[in-house]
């Protein structure tokens, strides 16, 4: 038989997932953008920030105007005015002024520094005390101290986090290039198999599978595409995998740990034009019963019936194979 | 001012968060349950599995006709029949005999054990010779090994995995009783704030927390719902926080980290009947200018505008909040 050939290690079936190739891109509106994977790494277009803000409210001031002040001593301040928020301030900052500035104003002309707030007191509407030195950009972001045009901000196959969400959007990308979602098609056989909702009857069970492995697809970024629950025979097999082919990446079946329906499994795999087994077995237990062909860049999966077998197949290759067609950055293996 | 007496410290914040009231229960279909968190423990309420099912292939046979065996001196069993999956077998092993079962299969009468195929060799057509013992219920789940009928399978508050999942499809639940998902209505506040998909302009900076915020609550298992960028003014701040409570349980302002601001947010909240002032500033950095008020089970939040401290504020306690209105069980704070 030569499908004895085929039982591979962990390993080896680990590697065959790598040679699939990871699937084309999309545009996705950065609102939706969270937990999807960044096609092309991600390079920065502008400055961040695009002006000298001020990290602290206070007085913007020439920092040298300061040199020597203490509580003791301070320094006698005129008021050259206020910058409003969001505004490119009209004022001219000269010795021995200071300007008022909130937190993330923009630094008006002559200043270089920042004194906070609590290091001010007003003496009139014109005149300022200020007690603390502040040294040249002391309490202030550069321009382009974040962020410079040019610079890589995300590699390629990022899965978005919140915080990589922010990032684009303070890049102003409001549509991200992503990795098209992978569609698994999960399929359940087992003439003993019946559905969730009905009661199984005497020597039958429920078909727990399509659940969980629907669920462990969506939570790695792919998309579940669920084909129901079929019974082991031949032409419908066939009929079944096919519509798994024609809409899906990856075609799931589970069920069959027996001989008898592995065998129908690998039979009704090797029938269709172009498909190739990579793997009949594998050195694992639970879930040594595994078969794994491709037709092209789609891949057909035969996981055991055991629910705990095929959550384990599921999670050890059928999540490293998603991250590879989503192109993800190599993530450690993690318990489920 | 009186608000200097609602100072707190992470942990008393992280105490109020617990005195939000869970939200109420609705139902969910199995297929888009994964994420969610269980509104009550579940109890089993039926064997699993409902019969002693074979957990491999092979014949089944009384135990004690087996005793003895070994490759050197293999017994002799009639084939009384073949057990088909998803059946109940109407044969009966008698003294001698042996059934073909497969993996799943349901045990016939008169065995109490399965031989596995890989010590039989078939003599003919009624004949086969079985080379192993087996003990009493080699090879057998029986009937209720798995779960019986009382037990409590997953507890209330469990934010369900794939495989919670299929737990719940081998018990028959094709609905689950789930926490509804808190609403967060997420606004940004601020005159230098502008749209993502604009450049700013000279002054002014994106509207990050938007994103920030919102792809955080949808990550913790809540709803984000954006009620846009508004203007420091105290009307347009007013309209938007009440039309924030007429849709959201939670909502999240932020902006503002300067003392005009904070002081607009605060009066804003005040302003409304029913709401209490619950925390002005918290004893972390970044983070420090943070606003909370409830009105009832409803909470308002001021977030600091400066991005790194508002996805920091909203990771130590939206998050814990999302948690608690959705009865979740306890989680440890974890990096994001």
């Amino acid at each position: 038989m030569k499908s004895f050939f085929h039982v591979k290690t962990v390993d080896q079936v680990l590697a065959l997932v790598q040679e699939f190739h990871p699937l084309n891109a999309e545009d996705a509106p950065l609102a939706e953008a969270c937990g999807r994977t960044l096609a092309e790494s991600l390079v920065a277009r502008e400055m961040v920030p695009e002006f000298d803000r001020s990290s602290m409210d206070g007085y913007a001031v020439r920092a040298r105007d300061t040199f020597g002040t203490s509580e003791g001593l301070p320094g006698l301040f005129e008021v050259a005015g206020e910058v409003a928020m969001g505004t490119v301030p009209d004022l001219v900052v000269g010795p021995g002024q200071a300007a008022r500035i909130w937190t993330g104003g923009m630094l008006p002309k002559g200043a270089d520094a920042v004194v906070m707030l609590e290091y001010a007191r007003g003496v009139d509407d014109h005149l300022v005390e200020l007690c603390r030195p502040a040294a040249p950009f002391d309490h202030v972001v550069r321009r382009g101290e974040d962020v410079r045009p040019g610079q890589e901000m995300l590699p390629a196959g990022r899965r978005l986090r919140p915080q990589d969400v922010g990032l684009l959007a303070a890049l102003g990308y409001s549509q991200v290039r992503v990795t098209r979602r992978p569609a698994a098609a999960i399929l359940s056989t087992g003439d003993e198999v019946a559905p969730v909702d009905q009661v199984p009857g005497p020597g039958r069970v429920r078909d727990v599978n399509a659940y969980t492995l629907s669920a462990l697809v969506e939570a790695a970024g792919g998309r579940a595409v669920r084909l129901g629950l079929i019974r082991d025979d031949r032409e419908a097999l066939l009929t079944h995998i096919q519509a798994g082919l024609d809409q899906a990446d990856v075609v799931v079946l589970s069920g069959g740990s027996s001989v008898g329906v592995r065998d129908l499994t690998i039979d009704a795999f090797e029938s269709i034009p172009g498909v190739e087994i990579l793997v009949h077995g594998v050195a694992v237990s639970p879930g040594k019963p595994l078969i794994v062909a491709r037709k092209g860049n789609q891949s057909l999966w035969g996981l055991p019936g055991h629910i705990v077998s095929a959550l384990i197949t599921g999670d050890l290759f059928l999540r490293p194979l998603l991250a590879r067609l989503l192109g993800r950055e190599t993530e450690r293996r993690r318990p489920i």
